[in-house]
């Protein structure tokens, strides 16, 4: 399998518009980006093994005990540790997902079963999930919000399949990456269930809201000491560089940074469904997101498919077709600057007619 | 087994003098700190998949080819992917060494079988290491010169224990991380035997020699084209962060720094080679280091050991009773900038007499 990620912009020689990546549109703050010119100086140092201070911010803003925190060269370690540490023979995937969970389950050679998400139900889960959870499932990965569908779980839902997990003995590990771009977050959010059940992990990554992928910085939460001295013991000893931890600890005291940011792309998507449903009659149709990107399919035009057509004016955005469920005339854009946003909305325009 | 590493300043509050750390005395080159500044800048952006500019960087230091190269999140994340990438069913480790040679095999429950490196031999590895590498052992990792005792292999015995391994089918796993501390760097290192060998990866560390822990950088080279695949399938997709990758090529560029730390560390360790010769009638032995530490062996003064003492006196040594095959007697000392050196060897003159 092709392992196609968003952000990969080094091929264009850096200067284009990136609508792959799917990172805050807000960009980086300069609290952050101060704390990681500070910790320069600390270079020569070895990391702090015991990451207290970062475990600390995090506990904190999260509500959650810091012997319950784990933290990593972003969230794609962690889920690699998760399966490195776990070994499950069966593991249960969603189709379309982040091919991260495949690629990882892949390393042990475990046996993977997917839940197809279907366009007919706008690619959500449905409580048939339940009976693909069964005894041999040794492990569940699942993307709340979806990435590329930016389809959300209701806490319902999530807890009648948490409850089915620990039922069958399967271990749940949900990516809540992009939790915090929606306004559910509140509600749909299963960090709380962490002090509740042994048989889950929730991740999540300093990337996406605080948009610093350049330095990686995931973290997780999880309770069962056992299952925790296992990922302690499959990892490098310094997962997390000085700088990382000084931006994230900075990160975790932006109270406000993630309502503006809830705000801003709200606003911003609006714009774009709007925009996107003009194009109806042209074959167009997107996948209403709770995430901070937009899934949608749009038709070739004159044997040109639309990636082609946007790279020609200098506009790059995230081609599906990698992700398993999805044919190549599925695409999924990242919400931007309103500048930028406009001018996609532009070159779409241009492409598909008034 | 306790992962115990040197440099864990942070239970003291980092102010003590460190001598537990293995990293170059001369401290951080301003080149470098200023390229990681300069990085900062690019903290919104994901990294370069493909490590394009690091790895022509290095290739051109090292004289090695870009597709021979591999840079990871530190050597120690380079030790857990070769593991990861090879599950080898049985692997031959030093004793003592390096500990995580050893925990990141636990990790795939690898079979371990020692070779004992005795302290009437210097803890020198000698010829019956061939007769040890045999039809069943799928990876060897060697560590040269070796962490903690500062030995050196000579290359006559590596290229017969690299063509042992070829013949028995072993992957051989050299960690150079401390190779170019010695004198004999030029003889020993087995980089150019990467491009005649499909059976050797040898590693190195940037944190070493270019002092920058914080940042984690580390790479390795390795010819066969199937390992490199299957490396690049287990590790996660963002091993290196901008600013570690821009740190690690500005260091590429510092030809003289390796020399004259070279020329730094000889000086200083003759210091100390000469103040623990005094002490040899109270029971002190030292083992003569091609690296930039000293392995010695001290004893209790009025039933407190040294490590508790020098403590006292605000100075931390890494003691060495979690390295297999050492017992509580033995400590490593790195070679630190003069003045710290001398406030050592002054603590040892207060403990041991004149």
């Amino acid at each position: 399998m092709d392992r196609v990620h968003g952000g990969d912009i080094y091929p264009f020689g850096g200067d284009i518009l990136d609508f792959s990546i799917n990172t805050n549109p807000l960009g980086i703050r300069h609290e952050i980006r101060a704390a990681a010119i500070s910790a320069i100086g600390d270079m020569d140092k070895y990391p702090d093994r015991s990451q207290g201070k970062l475990k600390a911010a995090i506990g904190k803003r999260e509500g959650v005990k810091s012997e319950y925190i784990i933290c990593g060269n972003g969230a794609s370690e962690l889920i690699c540790d998760m399966v490195s540490a776990l070994k499950p023979k069966k593991a249960l995937l969603l189709s379309p997902s982040f091919t991260e969970y495949e690629v990882a389950v892949d390393v042990v050679e475990t046996e993977k079963e997917y839940y197809l998400l279907k366009e007919e139900d706008n690619f959500d889960v449905r409580e048939d999930i339940l009976d693909c959870i069964r005894e041999d499932t040794d492990i569940f990965f699942l993307c709340n919000p979806n990435n590329p569908t930016g389809r959300i779980i209701e806490k319902e839902l999530l807890m009648k399949i948490l409850e089915r997990c620990r039922e069958k003995g399967t271990f749940l590990v949900i990516d809540e990456s992009f939790m915090e771009f929606s306004e559910k977050y509140k509600e749909c959010t299963m960090i709380p269930a962490v002090n509740e059940y042994d048989n889950l992990a929730v991740l999540k990554s300093f990337t996406k809201m605080y948009s610093f992928p350049g330095l990686r910085l995931g973290y997780g939460f999880l309770r069962d000491p056992e299952v925790m001295a296992r990922l302690e013991k499959v990892r490098p000893p310094w997962a997390v560089s000085n700088i990382a931890e000084s931006a994230g600890v900075a990160a975790c005291s932006l109270s406000g940074h993630p309502k503006n940011t809830r705000s801003f792309i709200k606003r911003e998507k609006n714009k774009f469904y709007l925009q996107l449903s003009y194009f109806e009659d042209k074959g167009i149709r997107y996948i209403g997101s709770e995430a901070d990107f937009i899934l949608f399919t749009a038709p070739d035009v004159a044997n040109k498919n639309l990636y082609e057509l946007l790279l020609k004016r200098n506009i790059l955005i995230r081609r599906c077709s990698d992700f398993r469920g999805l044919n190549g005339s599925w695409y999924r854009i990242s919400i931007n600057d309103e500048n930028s946003n406009r001018k996609l909305m532009n070159a779409l325009k241009e492409i598909y007619g008034e």
